[in-house]
């Protein structure tokens, strides 16, 4: 057991003691995860105000033999950043500064703690654009999008987290700070630690800084929701879009029929449904572009061709940033059409696109063969092959939440997929992590850990278990 | 010493006697390297015919206390496949099979071995594409381009090697089969090992196989030569042209003056000079798109507005697929407009590409000061901050290279760029790289190749020193 004092103490002269709380005392956000799945007080709250703070931090709590989970804006579905029974709290909270906008290195420089949505705006003002766009920005932060490798709704374009970040710093295990925060775009010099620090959920280390790309602010902006007879049909949509509009398809989202009318349904208070209900899938499309003159031409001629090629059997193309947004929001506008779902369980997989039919098929029979009034709303970013699902199975579902999650992801594993497309393994996957990756991967994932943090101080008991 | 009979014995049985060579024997690619700077015979020279076969390989080695070198194309120019004394080396040529092209998943199936232009190809035969294109495509592995983490002339619109790998198969250097063999696109299921082994130019495993993400072929393919005034004129060219042609600027290669002068004198014997000397610079630039109603009108407006803001001082633009070969030609047909080079030094550095006038004068202030004959030409992927260079300072340049790596090298870290952004660190820059690496990372580098390869077999003396 640590000494309690002399650990408060400690921390105290590292961070200022009024940047010190006893995990009695945290706000809920460090005792309770977004999905109250995980309850757990910390030992202490720490609100470090700079890297080398950070660092002390580690360093304090090695000594000490206590563990430490970095908390970001705690917006992860898997209890990734909820600390295990005696560990820290580390809140990069203090460190959400800016530090840079450089639009012509077309790069930001941004502290761990910096909500993604103020970094996003932060690039508009100055004319640039940070892809990286999530449902959760407005509370997710930098630092945590490159702990889990977010992704979202634009991977299609622009990739994923791990393809923003030219720069990193970062702190050890042990408090060594590894910084390397460069513009650089190609860099080929040594091995890429900076890779083994994105998406490792803080357990190789703690994120503090880190350099993002840019692009331009795209000028143009297409947005249209198609309805689509079958999956067969989805399939060629994406691939005739992805011709058609070069590089401009930015995003792709598929919702089953059910997903839509449960949303629409919930929403049509506040709005009117963009397209009837009845259609087996819908297609939320995304162009962003750069020509004025023609962007809107080619984006409606390829509806149009796609309408007549019998792909597409419904469509509305949004005509203002209102009517963009409301299309959006169908989508993302999720809260009110998950009511009727509660208690569910969420789910976030991969696979190849062409095996989305018989997984969810699959993930439909297994569901009611034991829950009978089960109920599954599949939906998500189908571009980059990725599917989320809503389960409820009725009011017994959180004490038989591993019974469904067992079904989802050996549903999941028996089409080679992956039991964690963009919101990582954190505490609640890790016990399935085995259904995606063999014994000989674990156990090189393993040995990684071991080199990097060898006494397991940075968030133990997530992602391997 | 190892046993050399019984290791000979050995390694034939592992992979049939008609596959191990002694090294003296060895045909040229394994003796040099292909600037001819690093000639070494191998022990041996082992051909394995399968994933298992190397893992054999390997073992015996680690067993023997001798190293293992994969070798592919013997493309790179840093020595980073010529083995250390002593050493085996290992070629993947009997392993080139092109195991699936999935257009339905987007993705292909190829051993190491593979040539990148035959994988292009292959490719191409079933209606997609493989974006990652070099100069040295015709002889270049797609196990070497992994290993080297390979760029080229498409890494502004599609990255580099890093991006198109979504499986990956590789041997330990504990003889370990680690295979991933995944056409996922979103993964975040546990460590990103396979991040390890790209870049890593086999010193932490031997890539054996690995899935290739494709994209749609393009139908489109707008191809200009382009001279700029200055470089602030270069800047906002790249930017303008970014905007205006959305995601389909897929290259902007830069050529300064003296490099287009010593290229195209050299090929008029065969080819026509497309636009005048005397310009500061030219830039070739391509746009790869899906339709054919609207593409070339929309480039050809973004280059006219380009010249009536006197971005662009003169132009050309391909209209068929001999004039675009002859344009590429230019920027890639090397080997007469550097005969009046030999000998000479190459580099490949990163930096922002605002820096690249600063550094350009400081290398050639530097360099006339200790070689007053010194020439140089710049030229690179100016879209991804990528320069290249050729040195020459007269006949001893070989003998007083150290002096002209240091020089430019030098200056690279002035700049804060990096010594090598697409070619790697081999051999011949490993003594460099603290000049853009910090301690800390070079420890942390350390630290990795300790716990994966804690005998140092694989490809010793390569990267880290």
């Amino acid at each position: 057991m640590p000494d309690w004092a002399q650990l408060d103490r400690a921390l105290g002269e590292a961070v200022g003691p009024q940047y010190v709380g006893s995990g009695d005392c945290a706000d809920a956000r460090f005792r309770c995860d977004v999905l109250q799945k995980y309850v757990q007080d910390p030992l202490f709250v720490v609100r470090p105000g700079s890297t080398l703070e950070v660092a002390t931090c580690v360093r304090i709590a090695a000594e000490h033999g206590v563990s430490v989970t970095a908390v970001g804006g705690q917006t992860g579905t898997v209890g990734g950043a909820i600390t295990r029974p005696g560990g820290i709290a580390l809140s990069l909270e203090r460190m959400a500064a800016i530090t840079a906008v450089d639009t012509r290195a077309m790069a930001m420089t941004v502290q761990a703690g910096c909500i993604l949505q103020v970094a996003q705006e932060a690039a508009e003002a100055q004319g640039a654009f940070l892809p990286l766009d999530l449902g959760s920005r407005g509370s997710a932060t930098i630092g945590g999008s490159i702990a889990a490798n977010a992704g979202g709704n634009r991977v299609l374009r622009w990739g994923m987290m791990r393809d923003m970040v030219t720069g990193l710093e970062v702190v050890l295990a042990d408090g060594t700070v590894v910084s390397s925060l460069t513009t650089m775009l190609k860099d080929n010099a040594g091995f890429p630690w900076k890779q083994l620090m994105i998406g490792t959920e803080g357990t190789l280390g703690i994120v503090t800084q880190a350099v993002l790309r840019l692009r331009p602010r795209p000028v143009t902006d297409q947005t249209a929701l198609l309805a689509v007879a079958n999956f067969h049909d989805v399939e060629h949509l994406l691939r005739m879009l992805e011709v058609r509009l070069g590089g401009r398809l930015s995003s792709f989202e598929l919702m089953w029929g059910e997903f839509y009318s449960a949303m629409t349904q919930a929403q049509l208070a506040s709005r009117s449904r963009p397209l009837e209900e009845g259609h087996a899938f819908y297609v939320l499309v995304e162009m962003l572009g750069g020509d004025p003159t023609h962007d809107a031409v080619q984006f409606e001629e390829a509806l149009t061709d796609a309408i007549e090629d019998a792909l597409v059997r419904d469509a509305v193309v949004a005509k203002s940033g209102k009517e963009r947004e409301a299309l959006w929001a169908v989508r993302e506008d999720m809260s009110p059409g998950l009511a009727g779902y509660r208690p569910f369980s969420v789910y976030d997989v991969s696979m190849r696109l062409s095996d989305m039919p018989a997984f969810t098929t699959d993930v439909r029979k297994q569901l009611e063969a034991v829950f009978p009034d089960a109920r599954v709303l599949f939906y998500g970013h189908a571009g980059d092959g990725n599917l989320h699902a809503v389960v409820n199975v009725g009011p017994d579902g959180p004490a038989r939440e591993q019974e469904i999650d067992t079904i989802v992801y050996e549903a999941t594993s028996r089409v080679g997929g992956s039991i964690a497309a963009e919101h990582g393994i954190g505490q609640s996957r890790a016990m399935y992590l085995s259904l995606c990756k063999s014994k000989a991967e674990i156990e090189l994932m393993r040995r990684i850990k071991r080199a990097l943090d060898p006494l397991g101080v940075l968030n133990p008991g997530k992602v391997l278990e």
